[in-house]
């Protein structure tokens, strides 16, 4: 297996992902190589300062950088040399199988459609994020910021990928599916999240159970996958750094708190494109990039895109 | 100052209603009467129990209940001296300065607009939470589950109720108003919120400080009014509800997660109807339910549907 990270992209590029890389070496088997794209004299000088052999990475230099205030669609174009545009060719060409960057999310999108491109059948690609409960079980949360206004078709196709990501990355045996909602009724919501509840009641094989309210998130009650718009996914993740950060900023000390740390969660996956990619926090130091490069590591071994690809 | 409080509302109605009703009288002046709405034999049995003088409340007697699994517009209809029906119409005739109920959401909406009606020129309205910032701030957030699809000229006039709320009921001058939004560019978001973000940056007198993501919300870089659609508002009150519930199942003790909890919130007024109105959690008990009758009282003093009325 053979991961790529961009090792130019996010606010504390190069160094902190080169911290993360190497902290993220003593998880990795040794069958399981990490493929650092960037400056290569930069990687040099960081491992040297740290002391680590650059013979334990493969290294793939590049010239350019897309930086986190380009204009995406540009950038990808224009810098045919940056860490996002080889990475996402190295992809294509089966030379990686998985990407992640903490880098510049819109460029990140842009590689994936202009290179990889979507999963025939999908409707529309989203962005994953997997959240712990209280009761130290997982939840998978889609979509949390690509898609804002979403159709029923795409409510309904989200469930289906929310579940193939929580039986194939997390392990979870038939997981059950909610679709976040204003109350439990079915004749609740906006028009479009209605008409998804009457696809999702009658699809074959989702394990749909219903409506499920912001009072269940995060709780024993909460589903194994959520779905939900791109809108209010990407309020609810931000919401949840924001309670993070208050847990923090008032010196409380909880082991479940501890771990709805974003740093902890790694980044978010994007689902319905060919390849595995996944994407980091602009601000991720040392400890989120590991966690987004062992997240990488968990997507490819589930073969995650293959596993979509077989079942739409 | 008159109060109604519906007193067969709720899922512990009549005693818990009754109990909070007792506790609010302490906060109350000489000329801030609360009036229960509700089986007089009822209200005379449970006063008695707690050993409380009748004539400290007025008594308006009522033979109907509306059930909280009652269909709304049904039951307003047809039980004409239910406590809600009646409610409203002593509202409607000004024998009542304030209304609250924890009873059927559905059918208090349905009272308003069937009876009091909206302001003229307000174009939906909407439901008003107020909640804590921890630098011990409050801010408005609305619409928190009226309308779950909201048009733009509909988020601006949100921006202009949450502002007279903000300045009349919170007594914040020139109050600072944010759109909820998934990035801080201008172009970011769903079509609607977009347009509402060039409809707000222009609009002579509100100070409209631009996009705010959720991360910022409970936080100091909060703006005193947040305008958001009914549906991201729900689940934001909501999953405010479901992190104070993690935060006691975790034994923690803080005080500024105290103060989240929704039982010293109070209710959600409607903004924009031609009363004052205010809807308890249906699972409101005793401090919810004087919570409740303290915010109607602030709302009246603050004759917030008068100010709505000069304003729009």
């Amino acid at each position: 297996m053979r991961i790529g990270l961009d090792v130019m992209g996010g606010d504390f590029a190069p160094d902190s992902i080169i911290e993360g890389a190497v902290d993220s070496l003593k998880h990795l088997s040794a069958n399981e190589k990490l493929v650092l794209i960037g400056d290569e004299s930069s990687i040099l000088r960081k491992l040297g300062e740290m002391e680590i052999e650059p013979s334990l990475f493969e290294i793939v230099h590049t010239s350019q950088v897309i930086e986190m205030a380009d204009h995406p669609a540009k950038a990808f174009s224009q810098k045919k040399d940056s860490s996002i545009a080889v990475g996402y060719g190295m992809l294509k060409n089966g030379n990686l199988d998985g990407f992640c960057s903490a880098g510049n999310t819109g460029a990140m999108l842009v590689g994936a459609s202009y290179t990889v491109n979507m999963i025939p059948g999908v409707l529309r690609p989203a962005l994953v994020t997997v959240l712990p409960c209280v009761d130290d079980r997982d939840f998978v949360i889609l979509d949390v910021g690509l898609n804002p206004d979403c159709k029923p078709d795409v409510f309904l196709q989200y469930g289906i990928l929310g579940s193939i990501y929580a039986k194939h990355v997390l392990g979870k045996d038939n997981p059950t599916v909610g679709l976040l909602n204003i109350g439990e009724e079915e004749t609740k919501g906006t028009p479009a999240v209605k008409a998804a509840y009457e696809l999702m009641k009658e699809y074959p094989g989702l394990n749909f159970v219903g409506n499920i309210e912001g009072n269940a998130l995060f709780r024993e009650t909460m589903t194994d996958v959520i779905v939900c718009d791109g809108f209010v996914g990407n309020v609810i993740i931000k919401m949840g750094e924001a309670f993070h950060h208050l847990y923090k900023s008032r010196n409380l000390k909880d082991a479940y708190f501890d771990r709805l740390d974003w740093e902890n969660i790694g980044g978010t996956p994007i689902v319905g494109i060919n390849a595995n990619v996944v994407i980091g926090h602009g601000i991720s130091k040392r400890k989120a990039i590991m966690n987004m490069v062992l997240q990488t590591r968990g997507v490819v071994h589930a073969n995650l895109a293959q596993k979509i690809k077989e079942a739409i």
